[in-house]
């Protein structure tokens, strides 16, 4: 007596699931040290300085009615300081703009309930986090899969072209993007909002950006609210403060959205009737206090280069991450079954397959040093089983 | 270019919306204190001192990871918290039978989500929480409201047998009433049960209990898990703790439940998919170390017993509320009607259609006691208006 949907869910959840059991079996087994969980993505830094501060000094000094409702879109002052961080030289975003969310996963489902019909198309572009299908399917819209270039993982115009319908609704973007790291440039961003706008009906850019500040190589993402008109920000701080457990962030849109003002109101309302109601008070006020602070993006990039030469050095071929905390690497062989036999090597690696781009696996650098520097044998063991190295 | 059904959304919500910004507006114009806003139940007392105490020690003394991600159902330890203050006597409750959620609102679309296929039917008893209609919607569900017995508020058994039909899948219940007060006895749980599982099929009841220790006149309100088999409970901390800003809530499933293990499963799923991910995890600890706490129960006792003097000596007809904290008052002609005229006197409450219940209006006495003082000459002026009183 549970719903089909969720049923057929629970099924084809449990390959993934049954991976991660094994790991947390595995742990128990030969203690935490001796497992090298890539799996998940769980920053391994603690929040910045800045956020303990404002933690402490928003509890030590309580103000009446700090635990209370607010605005179903979220305190003013945060929304203010949230558009300010969101405004560039170009674009000057309002607090109007904003609806504090429950992470970005809470964003992007409030932005979906709020534009799709049933049966409205929404445009994936492979690889993406897997989650976005059932953020798509919860209200009732139909993901159409786009595959990126392959290596680059860069959105491929003729395919989206061939792609769009009369039903399309919306695309998703995502860059930096999980699983790949690839980053997409200004150009990139110019020519999809070219492409988007050449539709004869108005297609929202939906821009999933918990990994923005998280660039290496001294580069920086471009503003997305600078090059595409109908853009839909989802943000979390998950990743850029390192507090995904404590579900926050935010949807802002665009000032050039042809649809602002009714597209304002619906996030908010959907926000509230989806059972957030609004994002969490007392985080609201950190995020406020320490909005400028950052984790130590250095230590994600040593991270990755120890990571990348780790994996490369056993002979695999992998795209080099320009963001976000994921190596995408090409797998020797079925990806499933190339995941199933890490295992055995108390290896914990994400095929690609649940990316909906089979033929590669995810490695979550996001974990310790230790835990890296540990993984080095494991991968030269199974590079060995493939050939790929002596 | 938004969604058709947020756009009838956004209209409907249009005339209650406009009543709470003419609250502000009225705030501006005439100051607080001069606006009698009895409209939103936002707890007026602070959370008790075992909520504070905790924070603190969870914020001064940090540990590695406080703010990550745990498993989406919540802490193994705070969910044992919770199985253990739920259980009873007669019922054992343990922590897989709990999903910490986002407030009660994010627990009861997870329970939705999970057992609704689209056209499947919920019954709803007017008057309710108007949300409900919009959680069931929002997995494609259609609601039938049946009306309770008048005055008393109670569950008609006729009533809910005729509207009983192949596509009923669950029976929302809410016990202590918003808006009633109604507190429902263990005979009527017990006679409810008896009439749910003379169905011919299985029918869940979603018992939505945020007010579950909010009861007055020395009573308590009995377990539903003790009385009602194939039981979801739905659970806030929002009114027990006065923290509604901080979303924490969770699902508990009775272990009697036939479809126990399945829904356990689905209900972990549907908070992730959502978007809630998990609830957020510093409030799970905090409700760990203080779940024994209470706010102050005899002050609203006391408030209710002010404002039902106040508004029963205005000439007014009320059922006098066992629980929650609101009372619901017999409108002298049409209540949107009469919600209007009570603005002009800066008297903000809602019509009782707003809860499918036309004909009352919903006072929430969770508002200070200045304000229910205050709000006298107002009752009177109301009254006399309308003939009530001299």
């Amino acid at each position: 007596m549970i719903s089909k949907k969720m049923s057929v869910n629970i099924q084809s959840g449990s390959l993934i699931r049954k991976m991660f059991e094994e790991g947390a079996r595995l742990k128990e087994l030969f203690g935490e040290d001796n497992v090298y969980d890539f799996s998940i993505g769980n920053p391994d830094l603690e929040p910045p300085e800045e956020v303990r501060s404002a933690l402490c000094s928003l509890v030590d000094s309580p103000k009446p009615g700090m635990h209370g409702y607010m605005p179903n879109s979220g305190y003013l002052s945060t929304r203010t300081a949230v558009a300010r961080s969101v405004s560039t030289p170009l674009t000057t975003v309002g607090p109007d703009a904003i609806c504090m969310t429950v992470g970005a996963a809470g964003a992007m489902n409030a932005v979906l309930k709020s534009v799709l019909d049933p049966g409205d198309e929404v445009i994936l572009l492979a690889p993406f986090f897997m989650e976005y299908v059932n953020y798509i399917e919860n209200h009732c819209g139909v993901p159409v899969i786009v595959q990126t270039d392959p290596d680059t993982f860069l959105p491929n115009p003729d395919r989206i072209r061939s792609a769009i319908t009369a039903r399309t609704k919306a695309i998703i973007i995502n860059s930096p993007n999980n699983p790949s790291g690839t980053l997409y440039s200004a150009d990139t961003l110019r020519e999809l909002n070219d492409l988007i706008l050449s539709a004869d009906h108005l297609i929202h850019v939906i821009s999933d950006e918990p990994y923005r500040e998280l660039v290496y190589d001294g580069r920086t993402a471009p503003a997305t609210m600078d090059y595409i008109q109908n853009l839909i920000v989802c943000y979390s701080f998950s990743k850029s403060l390192s507090l995904p457990g404590e579900r926050i962030g935010y949807s802002a849109i665009s000032p050039s959205h042809e649809d602002f003002e009714l597209l304002s109101k619906a996030v908010v309302l959907a926000n509230r009737i989806l059972g957030s109601v609004n994002a969490p008070a007392l985080f609201q006020k950190v995020i406020e206090l320490s909005i400028q602070a950052k984790v130590d993006v250095p230590n994600y990039e040593k991270r990755r280069n120890m990571l990348y030469e780790i994996v490369t050095g056993a002979g695999f071929t992998a795209h080099k991450p320009d963001g976000a905390f994921y190596l995408f690497v090409r797998s020797p062989g079925d990806d499933m079954e190339f995941c199933k036999r890490c295992a055995d090597e108390r290896l914990l690696v994400v095929p690609g397959s649940a990316f909906s781009c089979p033929g590669y696996f995810r490695l979550a650098f996001c974990a310790s040093e230790k835990t890296i520097i540990g993984s080095e044998k494991a991968f030269r063991t199974m590079g060995k089983a493939y050939g790929l190295c002596d």
